[in-house]
């Protein structure tokens, strides 16, 4: 049995190569500047190129590969998901919600483009996320990945983490705010891929139960990462999360019972892969990056 | 033959039964106040609960009935829709935006829910939009939602016409902004209804072309009654274009002009039906009310 850090290696080379590939199709997804209009075009070009690691489209596409999915259905709900990802991240920078000034090291799109081309910039690419996912033929692996997005996904943990800012909270309420506003787009980029490629209904039941889990540890670790980095180091505002009064789970539960938190999430993830016939190592490879990122 | 008049009295009356029918699906569509995140769902509702003609469920289900359309999954169309020309209204408001304090004649969502509220309350109608959309199961209609509702669609004329505020503008930019922010959803709405009936290609082309030029009437005469109309008449504040420096068609070419263009497009709306067999009267009607409406 590898190390977990060895696990860790494969999960980062994979990903890295799946974001390449990735870029290529965002590239071909996306309007072209010169179009009008050309400054939205620009800004959503921008906040889609600012980096990031990919692992909304990486997820998605694993799932498609483990359950033999053909076809080019899986390149549009990769942009799809990224796309969706950073219309949340664009909206969330706004200064009437978190009002932050940078994002993976650069300025946020309101900072660069102006308040009302971030907003546009941000609807803008929720809307062509459907429409590429309109693209792949499947109207129901459209209904599943809005309804994760919608106030009962990432939306409503969004809100209810803007509502807690400042307030004490419990467990419980970090737990549905994590859920919601980190964990479900994950799961919904399993479920997605897995439907496209044709997972039965069992199949698709434990890939979003690993996707609960690995999206919880996600968020816990970045939470962590957020006390113990620097802000060179994650290219966004270090200890952002205190200043902010944000619902951590080191602020209820201290660092080390947060990072006992994320490795048994982790085991979970790898419990909830037991059930399938199919080869699962790229996922377990995942799980394991995830718990031992250190940006 | 039926007078002009005596026309748009049977949109009218067919448009308020359509509206009522229509509110029901979306008080059962919208998650419950009880839900949370509450507030947000309540602010969901406050803005589709406003008022409105209700025109965009009308012309779904006016397209869907006149090609024998059949099931419920025009119910979902209507209320997405709706929800997706909410969701532009309340982005559109916004004090980064056009900064509107009221909308028929209620303060607008940022007024009554705060801006951080109303970004997300935009965002989670846009979504729901498309979850209802996947219920249809029609894949391709949220493909040709969504792209009228883009960066070439609505939010490209939403953009370009917020890049020209307080700029001289010539009349080709005024339609380009019209015929995107306006007539876009206008011709979406159409098309939809079609789709989900069935409609062969050529019937979609002829209502789509009958869809773009009422849009655009439509618009025009919004523009002349923002000029000619109170406040009180309007529910939102009259003059306001003026005010803010918006291109619109009577700043143009001047209130006659603007009204001979918009008898025109009425006529080209008609003409755009002729190669249908099924029943149109309901269209014709709609036509007329759009051209003949004062408020």
């Amino acid at each position: 049995m590898q190390s977990i850090e060895s696990e860790a290696k494969i999960a980062q080379e994979y990903l890295a190569r799946i974001a390449k590939d990735a870029e290529a199709k965002f590239d071909e997804h996306l309007p072209p500047v010169k179009d009008r209009p050309c400054r939205l075009h620009e800004a959503m070009r921008y906040s889609m190129f600012a980096g990031g690691k990919r692992l909304r489209p990486g997820l998605v596409r694993a799932a498609f590969d483990m359950f033999g999915g053909k076809g080019e259905s899986v390149d549009y709900a990769m942009s799809a998901l990224e796309m969706i990802h950073t219309f949340s991240l664009i909206h969330d920078d706004l200064p009437c919600i978190d009002n932050d000034d940078f994002r993976r090291g650069k300025p946020t799109s309101h900072k660069q483009f102006g308040e009302a081309t971030a907003v546009m910039a941000g609807d803008a690419l929720c809307v062509l996320a459907f429409e590429l996912m309109g693209k792949t033929g499947n109207a129901k692996a459209i209904e599943v990945l809005a309804h994760l997005l919608s106030t009962y996904g990432l939306i409503g943990g969004e809100m209810i983490d803007i509502e807690c800012e400042g307030k004490k909270v419990d467990l419980d309420t970090v737990d549905y705010i994590h859920y919601h506003k980190t964990a479900a787009l994950i799961e919904a980029a399993l479920q997605v891929g897995a439907m496209l490629a044709g997972a039965d209904d069992k199949s698709i039941e434990a890939i979003r139960n690993y996707g609960r889990s690995i999206g919880l540890a996600f968020q816990i670790v970045d939470d962590i990462l957020d006390i113990v980095s620097t802000t060179e180091e994650l290219g966004k505002d270090a200890g952002s999360d205190i200043e902010k009064g944000k619902a951590t789970y080191p602020s209820i539960v201290g660092l080390e019972k947060s990072r006992e938190r994320a490795r048994e999430l982790y085991e979970e993830s790898i419990k909830a892969l037991d059930g399938l016939t199919c080869d699962t190592s790229i996922l377990r490879s995942i799980a394991a990056y995830i718990i031992t990122r250190v940006k």
